[in-house]
């Protein structure tokens, strides 16, 4: 638990002070900052420049006078380390700083989050300036968290990363005849027989212009290294500022499914996660809540920080709506229902020029407090005081989990055919939707984590299934678990080499079927799930598209077979029973409708049953703390909904209890106690 | 006054003799030449490589006997520098006159308009042969006019720019603690610390890929720069052939609303604007219109050269319509209609390979006259001898001014949010277009101009408002003017650095209203701009998009309100009285009709009328000398339409006088002396 | 006849044994090959790497085994030298070796087709591999043809191949003066004083980013560089090749209508043509039918080798759609119909890893022999031993003849104007569709190929009249043959210069027009091509789109004009008397309907009936051999059709007669004998 010393749901967000060089201004802050309620402020995160004029010289002078100014007013400081964007002088004198692009191009000083993580200058200083940090701000009251750099993210491709790459393989395979083996590199002519021989994948050399690859086994593991690089950068921070305060919980702003990172590894090394989340104004709010789900499993279900939202305006779509009246609450409220422990903003003042001045902030460019954000912002404070640490600290208790994995994604897409259409993120999100309908909490795992625990388990499109994966799959089905997978799944392993024999390799024994071929086609073009009989909801006829098994039983049972084209009549979905469970496979990318009404079915074969039913928009979700159930009640219509309320609860926003017939406002939300 | 040496309207183009090599074709171009009345010919653009094989040798043999051989056969020289291509030698020898490109790529030898413009060597040996070219021909009867290079544009990204760069900005800033403020720089830990750390903004450091920056204050002062290097190369041909020919005047043929360069700043360094028209089949009479009325805005009114038009084909549009007969001279005299003084083609006879052999010429590839496009020059080059000096020379005389300012398109274009879809030059057009529909005179400005001379002066989109303007239009306001600004004004000041305390910052009290927020929704999606009232021809409800401004009135008048979204209610257009005056604001992108009736109504209120009641399609614009007045009676449509005159007044190209019901044929043209 | 050594069709594929390392397989491969009927594999395609572990080493201990292997079990080899991809150790002592790229950019190791082919590295080791190889296996009895690196293409943009460019420009013109007039560089100042001045057309220099130029000669004479220089790099090996073994055929394959490389020329050089076809699900079959015959068309109708296609999926196609049920079997019948003399696949193992693991294989990854590939596979393989030599070596009989030019084609795309939409492979394709859809056998021909034997030539967009060729097409038709011809026709020579004096140039004459002007609009808008009087089934008014030829009869008859636009009524498709023939002018891109119709009026004219009168769908090709003619009846509808045969034929394929009314399958296929 990371709220020890500020037992509530913390409330801020970043703060450039440094941007203003007014006092006038800062005063100004505090005032209003205390009007809304904020506790917490996140400095430092681009001063880097600022602080370090030169290579010997550091001056953290104005950084004490903000985050004492701040402290005296009762505001604590998440103290970001600042080194998600190196100064202009070190790029000058030590360009190793600098990365290279995936076209092949140096780039020059810049933008942010451009430094290159094998630069040996970069990690010197970088590491440095965490320990100079973690020296001075060690005891130092006000410090809640540290924030190490910001949303890592990005590739480089120089030299340097070429030379760790060669020593990251070298580690990994130990000789060349094993790289050569598990790249599969006598495919082209590309046997390599010196280490040095072996060159970065980029548009210059495997991956063209695009993400994809001439060979998949590189690439994937230029991915695992460049990941693991930049990790290697926030663990030499972690460990420095572990050695000064071991007792200071650390974290650095992930950002959902970014593809670049595999986050699964990253939140191992953290203390708590903490992540920023940006829906636009399309956003499926099914995805947003999925997305929250997949950051606490990061950590096992730890509760995680909401690091960054934005009051109401983005900047770098391509267009930028307002977050409607009420939105940004709902949304708020949305993240704490879903683990989140704070309530933070990107940013507590807009900037005045750059990039980022069109970026909302609690604090328009107007500077006063009778703006309709500043209104919203500290009337969900102050809620949020009254909160209390109810809450916090609570957990998601999910019987069904949901697989991630950011290295089947990145082998799908790096894979040449079937389907350029074939969209991970999307698949996943289809199963996940079909769940968030009906108010089933999830957990979204990776392969690693303990599934005993779950009645149902989803690998939607489990292209990669990793060593020992399968017989964990087995295991939990023969156990009375309920497995579903998809189309294009079991099909290679971590390396992504084929596993022979024929698909869904390793799983065809627990879903007893064969898939002989997999048709791609124009997604335009629609087949049928043809149901054999009803079951459920389940009846008739629902489309699917994109890819198309053409499956084989192998004792398995045919649930739905296809409507048209050659395979019309063959199964395209099946189940399995095995053991004392069931293996489900949908053999092709099912429209939403269908995915909802099996995912009902096999929740009620479980008895799993919804937190609550309400009409469709109204999401709920739940957190559990001692033997206390909280039930966050959340509106995502526009218009006033009528909900049921079984047994009596209380609403800990308005203090009072409900039952019976209950109406919710639109953008309304109520946390009920139970 | 150009045209004293050959007084009246100069009629001929580009043409390149030397391409043939070949005296019967020259003969023959001389033939035709009379025989289309043309009397002037733009020689020399590209022959740099021709006349000057190597570093020490000029030889300008050939081209003694093209401008002669014209001469004597009564046809005038606009003589060109050359200097828009550098010969292939000079890139190989000295490569510092070969471009780095967008992408940090150093370009080879090819194309033109290839030079970078710091380039020593290039601005030696440019300057240089405008000295030899100057000495050569200054007492030359046939040269009427220097054509400085040809179309300027584009950006260098070399190490010689960036080292100019920074020379630019040390003159500017004096030092680097006003540089860092002004570009806000503690943003994303950008402080520089010493001027060699500034590198210049491209792909590969704060531009990414398209026309949008991550520091807006480096990337709005390198176009500066980069506009000023341009007109740098200019001027020092300029004051060379000035030197020889003080009497001689220079231009260069700029390119409309091309954005890369700021032609205000040009044009007081030129001694007359010309410029090259190129609308494809779909561009809007109106736009070419407003392009030609933004030309003549450069010098205030003076009138212009229109240096290229095609006769009939261009072949660098994806589609290369011919023109319509009757379109090229009705176009002709759109231009004259709005203050050109010439008539001029790209080119006098068509190449016969490399890239611009598809575009039209005079004298086509079949080499004879027997063409229509022939047949029509020469029809136009006939009218124009007859002509004769009449209008030449005479000026425009417009009550409504729209102001245009090229740094502000930068500013709006180099901002990341709030929408994409916000294209400042379509907005400007709309306002025109009211105008232009109703034949009402406008006056393209800058924010230099002196605009208490006008009635209505209309800045739409007026992000930018530089040091002193809000002051220039509080006056004009103040003392009767009415003036019309949009959504998305007052925002910045000429740094790009927020105007605080609430948009539209220092036109707030001009205006009379805040803006608290600005919606950004996908273009389809359309809002409504409801009338409180009916107003003229004002009434119900008109659709809107691109961007919605949330309104507070502080004084002014409620014209109109959004008709849907949370502020559906809430004022959209507005109205105040200031001083004598009023300021109307207009806060979404509405549609064109709303425009058009709300610039009828102004125009009302101000008694400005129109030139004539025409039909649709039927643009009627002035010119005025001395006394008297010529009425441009232009039919864009292809069917013939009926006029009411109501002055008897004198056609031009008839020699009738004209009164009562008149029709006019499709493309058809009158010029009505008054 | 390359198959003398093994007289029947060949059947097999590339086969890659050494990526599997695992004798087991290698035995079911034995296994299933025998089942399947395969007897000839392409070994060796990407081996280098592995034969040549260093520059002077090399080791084809694994190769011989593999061919023993085969052979000891009656497959025979298809050998290929390994040189399509450098090995990795050669790309890092040796950087010669790697391209330079369109961009400028120096490539890195990685994919395939990527060496430099002027490398003299390159150049060294690729001929040495042929020495190595054919010294080694000249007297193997299991050779039956040498194959030489694979799928040549792709550009360089190296110094090398600037210098190499330089020397090839020498050779070429002599001269810079008549360099310089070819390339007409006097524009845009382009004039060459020294050989060095000259550099490659690329996105640096000429040729911007896409496939367009500045100056068309200098990127027209570089094409042909490029496509002589990989040429070159084939003859060094196949020298190097017929030294060894003198009787041993030489190939390569090719890949149809691939844009990079003159195919007529490099047929030449040939013993034999091979190439890949792969059409995707869309592609239409007259498109496969022209390509095949173009493929046919460059040894002068000579059988061809169909070295590649997919038994049923391909993988780097954006929807990878399985080839239907019969439908392999289908369109390997259409290659041997159009002239192929093998069948063979890409490929008879498929890849456990790396880019191509998705595209199919006649051994799929299940490994075993249950699956529809296989038995469709192994089914034609029976058939087509049963058909052992009975057609082989015959030849096709076409009275008609379409004109394909690859520099025509490069010319075209190059230019800039008239209209991005003009697409020279869909113009040729449509007039081929026309004689597909009637089965009336064409022979596809390059300019140099004799017309003298055909009574109809058709030269769809003749854009490049070379020397000489306008006067064998005026005495072709001035011996009474019909020549047709379209649009944007005798425009320029062979250097892209314009024929003065009158579109369509050298061909006026002939076809007795003169073309004014070529309108372009966007493809979108349609004209329509209105008959003068009905024609056959031609009557009424038909759709045209694209280019709008302006024509004036000098001698020709109008067949139809325009019915809209300003040249509504005017000559748009004309027919000229001359000697004893006749030339057609199509002077827009019209509707494949009216196409069709012309085509069928032309050939009832000469009296060319259809190989037979089929349903929709139905294709016959006919090949000859001695004194008997093979019809191959090929059903591409998916039901079945019903077909009149007048004189009584044996179905090669069951071994019955046929006569009168016969049924044929969806996707089926007859050969019947005559």
């Amino acid at each position: 638990m990371i709220n020890s010393k500020l037992p509530k749901i913390w409330y801020g967000g970043d703060y450039n002070p440094e941007q203003w060089d007014d006092p006038e201004i800062w005063n100004e802050d505090i005032r209003m900052f205390k009007k809304a309620g904020i506790d917490i402020a996140t400095l430092n995160v681009f001063s880097w420049a600022l602080n370090q004029p030169d290579e010997d010289t550091y001056d953290f002078t104005a950084l004490d006078e903000h985050i004492n100014r701040l402290y005296e007013n009762g505001i604590y400081t998440c103290l970001a380390t600042s080194t998600a964007a190196h100064p202009a002088w070190m790029a000058r004198k030590y360009p190793d700083v600098l990365r290279v692009d995936f076209h092949g191009r140096k780039r020059a000083f810049g933008g942010r989050h451009n430094s290159c993580p094998n630069s040996p200058t970069y990690r010197k200083y970088a590491e440095r300036m965490a320990d100079k940090l973690g020296e001075r701000y060690q005891d130092h009251p006000a410090v809640l968290i540290w924030h190490v750099s910001n949303e890592y993210g990005g590739y480089c491709y120089c030299d340097n990363c070429a030379k760790a790459f060669r020593e990251w393989l070298k580690k990994k395979y130990g000789n060349l005849q094993t790289l050569n083996k598990t790249w599969n590199t006598r495919f082209w002519g590309h046997t390599f027989h010196d280490w040095e021989d072996i060159v970065v994948p980029n548009a210059l050399s495997e991956e063209g212009e695009g993400n994809v690859s001439a060979f998949q086994g590189i690439s994937l593991d230029y991915r695992r290294f460049q990941s693991d690089s930049l990790l290697e950068c926030y663990k030499l921070e972690h460990n420095m500022l572990k050695k000064h305060t071991p007792n200071v919980p650390i974290t650095t702003n992930l950002m959902g499914t970014y593809p670049e990172l595999d986050y699964f590894k990253w939140g191992k090394e953290m203390d708590v996660v903490s992540w920023d989340s940006y829906p636009g104004i399309d956003t499926p709010v099914s995805l947003t809540a999925m997305t929250h789900d997949l950051m606490r499993g990061l950590k096992g279900g730890q509760p995680f920080m909401l690091m960054e939202q934005t009051p109401s305006q983005q900047n770098w779509q391509p267009y930028n709506a307002l977050k409607r009246p009420g939105v940004m609450r709902l949304w708020s409220y949305q993240a704490l229902a879903h683990g989140a422990d704070t309530i933070m903003f990107f940013q507590l003042r807009r900037s005045i020029g750059a990039c980022e001045k069109f970026h909302g902030a609690v604090i328009e460019h107007v500077g006063h407090e009778n703006t309709r954000v500043f209104r919203e912002t500290s009337q969900l404070g102050k809620e949020i005081q009254k909160l209390s640490d109810s809450f916090i600290d609570s957990r998601t208790n999910a019987r069904v989990a949901i697989v991630y994995d950011w290295e089947n994604r990145w082998a799908i897409d790096l894979s040449s055919g079937p389907s350029v259409s074939l969209d991970y993120v999307n698949e996943v999100h289809k199963y996940y939707a079909a769940l968030y309908e009906r108010n089933i909490p999830v957990d979204m795992v990776s392969v690693e984590e303990d599934i005993s625990k779950y009645d149902i388990v989803i690998a939607p499109v489990l292209y990669m299934v990793k060593s020992g994966y399968a017989k964990k799959l087995e295991a939990f089905v023969e156990n009375g678990g309920t497995f579903v997978t998809t189309f294009f799944s079991g099909i290679v392993n971590e390396h992504d080499l084929v596993t022979l024999g024929g698909y869904p390799g390793e799983l065809r024994k627990l879903l007893g079927l064969w898939v002989e071929e997999i048709d791609a086609l124009d997604p335009k073009h629609h087949n049928q799930i043809v149901m054999k009989d009803s079951w459920g909801s389940l009846e008739g006829s629902y489309h699917c598209n994109v890819l198309f098994d053409i499956i084989h039983v192998e004792g398995a049972e045919i649930v739905a077979e296809y409507g048209s084209e050659f395979y019309k009549g063959t199964p395209v979905v099946t189940a399995n029973t095995y053991g004392n469970g069931r293996a489900i496979y949908v053999g092709s990318s099912g429209e939403q409708q269908f995915i909802t009404g099996l995912m009902r079915n096999l929740c009620d074969e479980k008895g799993i049953e919804p937190l609550m039913e309400t009409p469709n928009g109204v999401e709920v979700s739940e957190r559990r703390k001692d033997s206390k159930s909280y039930l966050f009640v959340m509106n995502h219509n526009e218009t006033k909904e009528e909900l049921a309320i079984e047994t009596e609860m209380l609403d800990l926003l308005t203090g009072k209890t409900v039952r019976g017939t209950v109406h919710i406002e639109g953008h309304g939300v109520m946390i009920l106690e139970k």
